[in-house]
This record gives structure tokens, C-alpha cells and sequence, in this order.
């Protein structure tokens, strides 16, 4: 059931029409204040202001017309609620969203402006996950989750694919990593395209589950996380962590003022809206824990959805 | 001494090798609340952020190896003085910036970091012209003026060049408007590349005398403009003047709130930085003043330099 290069090739030209071929960008700044040649893919200028967009785009396109007809559901306030809304509406079907009742304002706006169902639900997993059963049963709507889904996976694996298309040459990928939907299809795409490659990922250091998992060779859930990076939350699944172990060099923990310096030095030099996750990331080659002088380093940005009234500087 | 489509295409070729191709980036979001499908070339990702590295660069590389020698000099405390630094830099020649002794230590700092050799001096025009002369004359070096010159022009206009190679069915490009440089530049490329399209300038209500010049058929100076677009603050020159005179329809003026209102929609949608005065030419479309719906209208953004510690909402 894991994804295989295939799989994201057939991935990319499914979401094609519907979906964002984001630019690379590059900034000397940057680059100078790092010390590697850094390609910026930038999923904050995607859909939805994430990369979420292609794994539920994906997911929504894969299925029957008779599957479709019933609809697609999920339990989410974030990206993919929002992401798999506007896939589901651009295909003419219901996607019904269980949200906690305590979600902000602005995310339930942002979903239901994709014209998303919500129902909403007491804020405990318990609660979500029996009132997503529930609607599952009714409508007979297929679930897309997060992050631990083929699907879905291999969806997130076309921003790597259209990344290595453009700069081919790169010598290590990074990625951020929560759920690792993004992480898994990055390293499945960049490793079977390029022999040698490096994939790395980024994890705030407050949040650092997936690089416990790593070290213990299972699954460390995460337990009251809190960080700034608040798309990065998640533990890894039992989908992405096999191949996280299988296809990751390291996974690289980040501090949270580096984190938010990072942030404001590509807000301020780079001109581009990232959302702390995608810092993350970045913040792999800014705090400079491990060296990757000189390298070719391609970067995944995952999103740009930020509260401009809530700026952390 | 008007720029032609041959000189901006030369202008293209000489600067291919130093600046950005800036992505053309499109929003549906936008193309609703505005009722056009609109194409965003983001000059806000081009070096030192701004469009102004286009027409520096052009100049810096237009000169003899004699010349450049000598270097370049302008006055300016803003984006022309950090993209002719950095052009001159790039050469490997002097860039002598004259700046008022009270300009912000950010702009000094920025013009500092791409090795322009500043001069300060009384804040005042005189003494800004008085000291550019005598270091003209005592280094030898080439005056670039930011918007009143030939080789900046056509600079400028390699923006429009890409846009228009990227989408050529455009029905309408908007440019902001200060000096004229970037309108200039801009309509010379689109009404050369393509009969009938239509030329539009966007301008800060509250500094409109290129409005105004318009309707007088001949140049009303701006005096003492006070908009938060302080790229769109200096009046139009005469080079600039008589070609936007010829090749723009109407210049279209946009309120404060209507600048701040489009400069937060783009952030918080596009997930891009713009500067005021780039929210001024896609305020044309916000505000609604000229009906242009259903139409593909380009937008030249000028640039995404904003203090991030002080933002207008």
C-alpha cells in the first residue's frame, strides 16, 4: 500500500488542472546568510495556501463517480480540512468536515467558504472520531485523513516531483514533518528519482515526536505539543512512519526562536507569507546543526497560512 | 531618446544574466472579489524587491568598460538606491549614493549592505543636487536618475516583456504610477506587443498629480503628497511624461483604505509581500472605479519593501 514513484507521476497528472505548478524560487540573501544554494518550493502560494491542496485533490480525484457521488468527510480544523472543501467542490461533491466546536472562528469561515459541511463536535478525539463514524455511516461518504492515506501521500509527493523536475541537480531535500504525509511522498518522490539524494526533515524541537520515533524505531505519539508551528502537531501514522524510516536521513529538531527568525528573514528578504511550519524547514539550514556548506538544497515551504493580526515579532 | 520595443528587448538579453524572472502568479480568490482573472507579475521577488533592480542594472550594464570605471552615481533614499548599489556591485565599479542625513538607518543599512558608497547631505533638494554634482565631477562617474533616463526606462519595461511573453492574451495591464519609469517602460513593451491592448495606471489619490498632468497636458508637480505608497510620491519626469501621455488610456486614483484593504487581501491570499505602492495598481481593480469585468488584466507589482514592525492594520 506505500505509494511508489508511479503512483505520484499518476498523482501529478490527475491534479494538474486543478492545482497550482508553484514556482522555485531562489534568494542570494538567503543563500549567503546559510552558506548552500537553497530552492525554495513554495506550497504557501498552492491552493488553499498549502500544500494540502494536492493530497486531497488527489484523494477526491481518484475516486469512482460512484464513490464520489457520495462524498468525501474528514475530521480537521486545519489545511485539509480546508484543502479537501475546495477539492470536493471543484468536483461538484459534498465534503462533510467534523470540527471541534471550540475551532476558530477563522478556520470554520475558511471551510465553509470552500463550501464545506461542518458538524461540529465536543473537543475531544473521542468525540470527533464517533461523529465522523456516524456521518461516514449516513451519507456513505468516503474518509480522506490527513496524512495516512495513499492517496493522500502520494499527492503531497508532486510538489517533490515538479521541484526535482525544475532543479534537478539538488544534493538534499528538506521537508517539514507533523503526520509526515509531505515527508513520506518528498522522500518516495526524491529518493526514486535521484540515486544519492538526501531527504531531511525539519521538526520543532517543542514537538520533536517524529525524531523520538526515529530513535526508538516506533511510533512516539505526541503528547501536548506547543509550538509555534501549530501545523505540525500531529504524530507520525502507521503509513508514513515506515517509510520516514526507510527513505529520511535524519529528522532535525528546531528551536523555537529559530523558528520565528527564520520566518521574519524570509518574510523580509524573500518577499513571500510562510506560516511557521514551513520555518521549519528552513530553520534545518539557519541554525546550522548539521553542515550542508555548499550543497544544492531544495526546501519544501508547506503553506502560508498565517493570522496577520497575530505576528509573533 | 524614447525607448523603443528593440531597446527593451536588448534591455532583456543584458540583464538575463543578473535579475529574477519573476513568476506570474494568478489567485482565484482575487479574480472573484474583482471579477477579472487577473495575472500578478511579482516584481516584489525580483532583487532588492523591486522592479527597480531591472532599469539599475540596465544602466550599470549599458556602459562602456571606460565608463563603469568610473562608476555610477544617483540621489535617492529608496529602492533605485539599493538596485543601483547592487547592479554596480555586480559589475564590480563604485555606486555613489547621495542621501539626506535624516533618512532611516533601514535605508542606509540596505544601501550600506549592497556596497554603495554613501554621501550624506542637508535634507534638502538643493543640497542633494549641489553634492551629486560635486562628486560627479570629481569621480567622473555616470548620473543614473531613477525614472528620467533612457536605459532605466527600457529597463523597466522588460517586466511587461516577460509578462506578456508569459500570457499573451492580456486585454489590460495596470502599472502603478510615480515618476513613470516603470509606466513608461511598461506601455512602451504592451501597446508594441499588442495592438490594442490597453494600458492603465494606478495612482495614489492622495499624490495624483500624474492625474492630474494628464488632464492639464502638461506635468503638475506633486507637492508634498502624503500616502502611506511612498514609492508613488516623486511627480513624472520629461522623458517620462510625454510617453505616458501617448500610450497610457487614463490613470485611475485609489484611496488610502482602498491601498490598505487590497495590500492585506494580497497577503492574506496571495500569500505574497507587496508594498503599498504595488495594493495601488491592484486597487484599480478593488475599488471598482472603471468597469472591467470579464476582462484578462496583467498587474505589474512594484515591489514588497514594508517594515514589518509597522504595519497599517
Amino acid at each position: 500500500m506505500t505509494p511508489t514513484l508511479n503512483d505520484i507521476r499518476q498523482a501529478a497528472e490527475r491534479i494538474k488542472p486543478y492545482a497550482h505548478r508553484t514556482p522555485v524560487l531562489t534568494n542570494q540573501n538567503l543563500n549567503e546568510k546559510v552558506g548552500t544554494q537553497v530552492f525554495l518550493k513554495c506550497e504557501n502560494l498552492q491552493k488553499v495556501g498549502a500544500f494540502k491542496f494536492r493530497g486531497a485533490c488527489n484523494a477526491v480525484y481518484s475516486l469512482t463517480d460512484k464513490e464520489a457521488a457520495r462524498g468525501v468527510c474528514t475530521h480537521s480544523s486545519g489545511n485539509h480540512a480546508q484543502a479537501l472543501a475546495l477539492a470536493a467542490k471543484m468536483r461538484g461533491i459534498p465534503a462533510y468536515i467534523v470540527m471541534p466546536n471550540n475551532a476558530p472562528s477563522v478556520k470554520k469561515n475558511a471551510v465553509a467558504g470552500y463550501g464545506g459541511l461542518i458538524t461540529f463536535c465536543e473537543p475531544t478525539l473521542e468525540a470527533r472520531e464517533s461523529t465522523l463514524d456516524r456521518i461516514r455511516i449516513e451519507t456513505g461518504a468516503t474518509m480522506v485523513h490527513p496524512y495516512n492515506d495513499e492517496r493522500v501521500i502520494a499527492g503531497q509527493g508532486t510538489a517533490a516531483l515538479e521541484l526535482l523536475e525544475d532543479v534537478p541537480d539538488l544534493d538534499v531535500v528538506i521537508a517539514p514533518v507533523g503526520g509526515g504525509g509531505l515527508l513520506s511522498g518528498t522522500s518516495i518522490a526524491a529518493t526514486e528519482l535521484k540515486k544519492g539524494i538526501r531527504v531531511i526533515a525539519g521538526e520543532p524541537e517543542m514537538a520533536d515526536d517524529a525524531f523520538r520515533s526515529m530513535q526508538a524505531g516506533k511510533i512516539i505519539p505526541s503528547v501536548n505539543p506547543k509550538t509555534i508551528a501549530d501545523g505540525l502537531l500531529t504524530s507520525l501514522g502507521t503509513l508514513t512512519f515506515p517509510i520516514v524510516r526507510e527513505r529520511v536521513e535524519q529528522i532535525v529538531t528546531v528551536s523555537e526562536a529559530g523558528i520565528i527568525e527564520t520566518m521574519k528573514f524570509i518574510w523580509e528578504r524573500a518577499k513571500i507569507i510562510i506560516e511557521p511550519s514551513s520555518a521549519v524547514a528552513v530553520g534545518v539550514l539557519w541554525e546550522k546543526k548539521i553542515n550542508l556548506r555548499g550543497l544544492e538544497v531544495g526546501v519544501i515551504l508547506s503553506g502560508g497560512n498565517v493570522d496577520l493580526g497575530k505576528l509573533p515579532w
